[in-house]
């Protein structure tokens, strides 16, 4: 019984991760694509498909398995006792792989080579900063959504993020699953292997730095 | 009785459906009007145009008749018995019809002859998975809402196709109604004869592989 | 009593229309004065900026005033029994009126002439046939939103015309204050004046072609 | 007690302001960037970018602080007795240090020089009238939402500033702390120390005239 109920949140975790990197990489592609090289108008519809399959796979999965989609949430609830801390793992490696399906999706349906490793640069404490920051955000208005309206943690995250893509330098990768993925595109949205695992980091100092944000700002919680 | 009320239904799905049409063929004529040539500026409004009118459609006209405006919609409500279906094929004639209708009334709008057929090129195995995927996730979306939260359907409907059509190579169609009504526009939404008939046959193969998805997530749905 | 709450819903309906045109004049002239000539990136904040401004608007002041800020609104309501009927004339004078005001208020925060007017010409069949079917969607959407989902209307409304902005080849005015006080800016979005005769005149046809579709849509209204 | 819930209201005012600053520094910076001198393609991302930071914030903090980040309204909440009168000094303390720590992440994060100090000139009659009327209509919109739809403030300020950035030729700053932040950015969004001045003057008439607004409007607020 509880197998079969882990089975079904590690579905809907696969099905919202892979959405949400289809819709990175694949907007990435079209709006690289038709912007003819202003890279402004590529970001705009990004930022927007972004945001908004967020939304959409939040509200809809997250009665399911809470649609982490990210395993810095992931790591945050399993600390903070959101969850169950034995199914932290198997939520972990099912948002990596789901991740790079939704990437090689992205890839057959633009009629591009399926395998792909990025050779984009992305480093610099600027870059790492923002990663700090954008993480940092993201948990703190997660938690914080938990504590005071959860009914609008879909639309917040999902503004929060179409915002920070905008706002922080890195376009705010925000997760180590998504960061991973993006390392098997050599398109608009792809970052290279080694810088990736410096936004890793970045990343789970910042998730760190916003639940400890939370815990400061909504005290009860444990 | 009955049939007063499956004509109320049936107006619904023609007026939801030619707005629809109206939105998708109109926002693709005056974007690419206006964008001197980048698309990229063209699918931007045309992706929030039709986002928005989803929304307004689906939250007026979903209490009246449940606002497929989409015959993958209905035949997935038949079979899983959402709706009653000797009501499907009135459903899929209105949608048709009131689908060629909008795009009639945008090409008197924009003063634009009445009568085309297009001749715009859109096949291959990308833009054919891409309908399999844009659908499947429609239907996931939809079945998925009304197990967990219905009032954000028509928000949710509408965020999906305005993010799937930037991240989706065929710029989601996802609706065979719609792909029919595109038929009949040799403008920036078009699409030439021959080429729907395939783009048809992936959304009914998406909107089954969606229904199956919905069922493995939600089990208790029939 | 009963004078000092019409006076009260008389200033409503002009801040509500004012600012309605100030987004609609203002957010013209800034649209098309950074676009640098290319017309689709003028429209697409003017859109954006319209749709929210009526949301905001309409949410605040609908419980005050029911928020038309439209003249074929407040004959719709008062043909139809939503309003007592001596209510209308203040109503719509109150409208055009403040109108103006706003168009002047963008003039005077943009640094231009405060007195203009349009030389803009906007006609044709295509046009006026735009203006109906803009004004009957809207007439439509506003009362098949009373019936179904009334804390949903502001959201319909905003999205609604920022989606016939695109979708309606006279970029949807829909609204007779709208279009006077349009007559009185040579910007962006003005309309020269007897161009705008001809609009009004479309607008009310409009209207009740959108009073009678909803009547049949939702038959136990009167 | 008391203390301690000052500093944590203290602590969610600092956080989301900083935020705030956050994003219109940085998206004004990533936005220019990317725009090729095209200013039209920096402002879009920019207002959407500052309208979803602000519902997010307001959402989430609200039910702490407030959620003012604005000087402007921490006075008129002040005067209007909806908030402690002692508490006004260090709310706006907070606020105005914050902005500026905001803005200097943002430096940070896009690798510019952390100190700036901005040569840019914004001034004249028609930015003074703008940032009255975009001040008035925020207090307006704020005040009014308190009476009838306290649960849609954080949409409708999000949104009334986004569109706000559109049609008042200051692009809405409507703020004396971020007025004073973006003294410390010689970036897309900075304003030279000289001419804040005349914008928080402005500023602070506005709040008044939407003060007293809004008191006409809904007359039983004391």
């Amino acid at each position: 019984m509880s197998r079969k109920l882990l089975a079904r949140k590690l579905l809907a975790e696969a099905v919202g991760t892979a959405f949400l990197l289809a819709a990175i990489a694949g907007s990435g592609i079209m709006g690289e694509t038709l912007a003819n090289g202003q890279a402004g108008a590529a970001l705009l519809p990004h930022s927007l498909a972004i945001g908004a399959i967020l939304f959409v796979m939040i509200t809809l999965l997250g009665p399911v398995s809470g649609a982490h989609f990210n395993p810095a949430v992931t790591m945050v609830f399993a600390l903070n006792g959101e969850m169950e801390q034995r199914e932290a793992a198997p939520y972990v490696a099912t948002q990596i792989l789901a991740g790079i399906i939704g990437v090689l999706a992205a890839h057959l349906m633009f009629d591009l080579d399926i395998a792909q490793v990025s050779s984009k640069t992305r480093t610099g404490i600027g870059q790492w900063s923002a990663e700090v920051v954008a993480t940092a955000g993201l948990i703190f208005v997660i938690l914080g959504g938990l504590r005071t309206n959860p009914a609008f943690i879909p639309a917040m995250v999902g503004l929060y993020i179409m915002s920070a893509i905008w706002f922080t330098a890195s376009t705010s990768f925000a997760n180590p699953a998504v960061t991973i993925a993006r390392v098997y595109t050599n398109t608009f949205s792809g970052i290279q292997p080694f810088d990736a695992v410096a936004f890793v980091i970045a990343q789970f100092i910042g998730a760190l730095c916003g639940w400890r944000l939370a815990k400061a700002v909504w005290p009860r919680e444990r």
